[in-house]
């Protein structure tokens, strides 16, 4: 069992290659309320990138990780392993894992109540079918268009895709509300399938729309939220040149959001 | 000056994100014949990222891996440097340094004389500007795409863009004769600029047309090959439902590239 809480070979695949998959979720009184699911995404992940990781050693990881910390943050890396110099790792078969735990920040609470602005990336998303939705380590156009949210002062970023629809933030994912109703991309062609989006599509009771194509352009948004498993729902008070309210659709599901880390029963 | 020749951090965003470049060149008989270009590349690739390397430092690694062995292949991999979290970096001043050295093993003799079979990846590169062109640490395509030649028996595979564009192997540059000429890939929205590659269009004397649509299909292609630094010029025999002959054109390519390796004054 390779896990690394210190350092990493040099030789690693993720340093070379970014050859690997992450996740990062929220511990909480000792438990990890939707570790199922992170760990069922990192898993497909990895699946798709052809690495065996073993699930017991992310069970032996979590536990230890609550140990050190019971509440806080926890980020998993999964790499190929190490080996060789080429792309090709197809004769690899340990793949390396390498732990880290934080202490849980989440956003300042005028964020949570007054909302981001969220400008737009000059960076179109490239399309990549084979790596659409999981959360793989190749992620210079995250870093690049998280630069151009700290350089114009932003929250946060809007990465669309090459036909110009919102796809996701850097760091989240996007619901719009239309007159047609709730919205959020189908990330067919790139973005990560986050645990809150899968929350919010699956079990918050708000029907959402899901598909590539948004229903309208931004100017017709009604409200707008980003969210992801650490920092829960953000409103957006702007999208580029949409400027808006918070909303009261919005807010509610942050509550429901917030009562499921108050209550063991829900997840 | 933080140069790491056998461990990497665990928080190094070359690890978490991809976030750096990458060269590997050739040491022959104490010398790096290329190496100003590969320098300038990875120079300019990270300056793309707003990386800021120190030319200094990479002299003193070129210095070092020479000490260590006069011939064989250097790898040098520089990153943003180790620290956060999260996708920004803007905050790192200091990037960090990992070489390797490897003994240089060329590719079968065969292949040289009787060419590569290249098949047809199932995977279209994603179209990113902002990355085109520069050695970045997202790999990931041409890990998969790489898998795909193992798998099939190919020697290498061929990458189109997503308008069906050829542009490159999974780790060398393609160049294709049709009636009317030589031609390769501008590589504007995808693809490395390798150095092999600006040696053939800059100082070899060959006239290659550089676009990023090919002339005509591969159906009408009269010669082809692939070329990096470490490898030198191949001659394909193969590419997708291409068959073809190994070119003359090609074969005297090969052997001025050879000769260079020779001759201490042609570099």
């Amino acid at each position: 069992m390779s896990v690394h809480w210190q350092q990493a070979p040099i030789d690693d695949r993720g340093l070379a290659f970014g050859d690997g998959c992450f996740e990062t979720l929220r511990l909480h009184e000792g438990r990890a309320p939707f570790w199922a699911q992170h760990k069922q995404r990192l898993l497909t992940g990895l699946q798709r990138l052809n690495i065996k990781a073993c699930p017991h050693t992310l069970e032996h990881i979590l536990a230890e990780a609550i140990s050190i910390s019971a509440s806080g943050v926890l980020k998993i890396i999964v790499t190929r392993g190490a080996g060789g110099r080429g792309y090709n790792g197809l004769h690899l078969q340990q793949p390396n894992y390498y732990p880290r735990v934080f202490p849980f920040q989440p956003m300042s609470p005028e964020l949570y109540s007054q909302g981001l602005v969220v400008g737009e990336s000059r960076i179109r998303l490239g399309k990549q079918p084979f790596l659409a939705g999981i959360k793989h380590l190749n992620r210079l156009e995250q870093v690049l268009a998280r630069h151009e949210a700290v350089a114009n002062g932003w929250d946060e970023t809007l990465l669309r895709n090459q036909e110009g629809q919102p796809v996701e933030l850097t760091a989240m994912n996007l619901f719009l509300r239309y007159d047609q109703g709730w919205w959020t991309s189908a990330l067919e062609s790139a973005g990560v399938n986050g645990i809150a989006r899968q929350w919010v599509i699956n079990q918050s009771g708000v029907k959402v729309r899901v598909s590539e194509q948004a229903p309208d352009s931004v100017d017709h948004i009604i409200e707008a939220f980003a969210c992801n498993s650490i920092m829960g729902i953000l409103p957006l008070r702007a999208l580029g040149q949409w400027q808006g309210e918070v909303g009261a659709q919005t807010l509610s599901l942050q509550q429901q959001w917030n009562n499921l880390w108050h209550d063991k029963k829900c997840i």
